[in-house]
């Protein structure tokens, strides 16, 4: 048993709209534990859809159309669906009425192509639309297939799947196992490194474990199916606490944590401050601290030292460095860190010196090459150098130097020594 | 002869990830005139795949694939295809020096899993990505069938299109009658008060006028179809002057400009200078001020004043002024705004402090309002003040934050009064 998704729409194909609908229902149909293999986007044509309304019959029990239903002569998928099971479409008067009193109520002037919305297939059930004018239909053209149809607008199409679709759907006896997520997240190591370190855990079955990477962030996803929340989480608990000894480090936390979350916990944990200087990240470890509620606690502010007289008159950074070893070297970044942290007066100071690209390269000092200054509590600094890849944009260089600055502070405040 | 898109992808099919890969592919397609008519989602599946190959393969002539090239075991999307049109794969020497070219680069450790990457079916030709280690394939398995794949992440499909596949599509002949779009940007107006003023536009033909909104932005989208972009230009360029000139100081820029490149190069063009004040945006305008390559010309730093520790010992705010307005005042704002603009030594300054939410908001001063300073180079400061919906997330506050006080600057550097 497995359900299938089609999405009809020409502008889909014209790709004036992105087809968020998909994801919508993808993601119910996962949390309903209902098997589904397939999702298709078709245009406002009577034949093809047909056509895929052949394929969908043949290979899944549940079809779940969206778009379609609206009342201009474009919208063809009710009576399309009449047509291919070769059924009659009769008006239903409360579907009329229903669309009558809507439009007296928003003040609006009924058209005939209104009427048309009241046309269903002989013996379908209405799926009741509360919030536009166009309903949806719930029919069993034969035996063993389910048919849902839903409008495309997508706030119209979210109220009327959880008002009716998922009663129904749970009526018939779907979410009583139910599938439930737990994802890993990692920085610091690339995916297929991770996948070899946890290999053998691709071939589970309950729970699965499969493995994403986007942005240089790793994610691991361990998903289990059980009859409820309690019973998944148990499943996945010890696979969970083994990926996280393998991983080590790298694992920073898990679902909707973000590295500036979990530092964020961490220093607000340890009662400490930072204070934050960066030059080609131009304030982005400062906006991914601050974009967490409540940074007030631990981000007293920072400087943006682009310049070099910023440096050298906000940030204290000698000017015979920054002759000697040029603004992005190891002494400047130190020297940036540790005199934001004075400045400021926190317990730590981050900064960052380097060259996003795409010009200012050189050959000794290549476009991706990143400085990383840490200012610790005891006043001791570090240095990290990074080389990242001469291929990258200067978006992803200065989106991987941001997460790097704060993956080092991560680990030092969890103690780490890598 | 049409092209369909198969999009390979557990992750989609669980509603992990919204498909944009499929708009992108949509619209690429629509600019060269290629018919699409299908689009399939199918998970990592060797067999449903092959279901999926064998439906498209009867019914379009260019197939194009996304995701399962990666490393990891369940990206199977290159032996799927070879298996299902009977052809060995064979590892291609080139990918695989290019691959370890550039974990070399990188200073990563190759795994044996990243070998996989460099197999691929016997005479398939590489499509290269510049950008990611697993390359796609451009290949004719059978006359009259053309199969293209590449990775799931947009940014390095988008290059590989845009570098190899489109001139290879253009070889074939495709593109010769061209839709050519020229996009307007706005700010400070709504998506509905803009498509009231050019109404009369969205019923032409050729071109065509289509409104778009995102993130408080709003474009107008002039798309024409001629045989040529000179020919597109002529019929696009008497719409999009009228538009303008309609729209007035609420445009912006064109196409790829955004407010950060354009305010950028008005300061250019005038030889000046900026430093900014941040407080709730947290660097948000100093980070999409320096996402622009060459702004360290007229972007000499900021400061972000989280704390109000730092709006007094760095900005020069007084102590008295904060206490009697609040942090989030005019009087600060503009305080901040030339106290930055001093300490830098610019020709302008520009200041925000507000409450992002979703805490700190009072019945006096609620989540949303906030206040923008301009320090101008005559040592004048300006106050505007915003009171966003309180309905808005933190993110969503904070990005229209950051829009408005660039747009504020946008419009004094163009002379407007408004």
């Amino acid at each position: 048993m497995s359900a299938e998704i089609i999405c009809v729409g020409t502008e889909i194909l014209l790709g004036d709209i992105l087809n968020s609908n998909s994801q919508f229902l993808a993601r119910e149909l996962a949390d309903l534990g209902i098997p589904h293999y397939y999702q298709t986007v078709v245009g406002d044509n009577p034949t093809r859809l047909k056509q895929i309304l052949a394929i969908a019959s043949d290979r899944s029990e549940i079809i779940i159309l969206t778009g379609g239903l609206g009342p201009t002569p474009d919208d063809l998928t009710t009576e399309t669906l009449a047509d291919f099971f070769g059924v009659p479409m009769e008006e239903n008067l409360d579907v009329l009425e229903d669309i009558t009193r809507k439009f007296a109520e928003r003040g609006r002037q009924m058209t005939p192509s209104n009427h048309k919305q009241a046309l269903i297939p002989k013996g379908a059930a209405i799926l009741p639309n509360p919030s536009g004018t166009a309903p949806g239909i719930i029919w069993h053209p034969r035996a063993g297939l389910t048919i849902m149809t839903f409008p495309g607008v997508p706030s119209e199409m979210h109220l009327m799947w959880e008002e009716t679709a998922v009663p129904y759907l749970k009526s018939l006896g779907w979410g009583k196992q139910i599938i439930y997520s737990h994802t890993l997240r990692f920085w610091g190591i690339g995916e297929s490194a991770l996948a070899e370190k946890v290999a053998p855990f691709f071939h589970l079955a309950n729970p699965t474990v499969a493995p994403y990477a986007s942005k240089g962030e790793v994610r691991l996803r361990v998903s289990a199916r059980a009859p409820s929340q309690a019973e998944a989480q148990q499943l996945i608990q010890p696979v969970v606490e083994q990926l996280i000894q393998i991983a080590g480090t790298d694992y920073f936390g898990a679902n909707t944590d973000t590295l500036s979350s979990v530092v964020g916990q961490l220093l607000k944990d340890a009662n400490q401050t930072i204070s934050v200087a960066e030059s080609c990240t131009g304030g982005g470890i400062s906006s991914m601290l601050t974009n967490i509620p409540g940074s007030s606690d631990y981000f007293l502010g920072g400087v943006i030292s682009y310049h070099d007289s910023v440096k050298t008159s906000l940030l204290g950074v000698k000017a015979s460095l920054l002759e000697k070893w040029g603004a992005v070297s190891k002494p400047v970044a130190k020297q940036m860190a540790g005199g934001v942290r004075s400045l400021l007066g926190t317990s730590w100071g981050l900064s960052i010196t380097g060259i996003a690209g795409p010009g200012g390269g050189t050959e000794a000092k290549p476009v991706g090459l990143v400085y990383i200054g840490l200012a610790k509590p005891d006043g001791k600094v570090e240095c990290f150098k990074y080389q990242l890849g001469k291929d990258r944009s200067r978006d992803a260089i200065r989106h991987a130097s941001v997460c790097n600055a704060l993956d080092r502070l991560r680990r030092r405040l969890e103690g780490s020594r890598e």
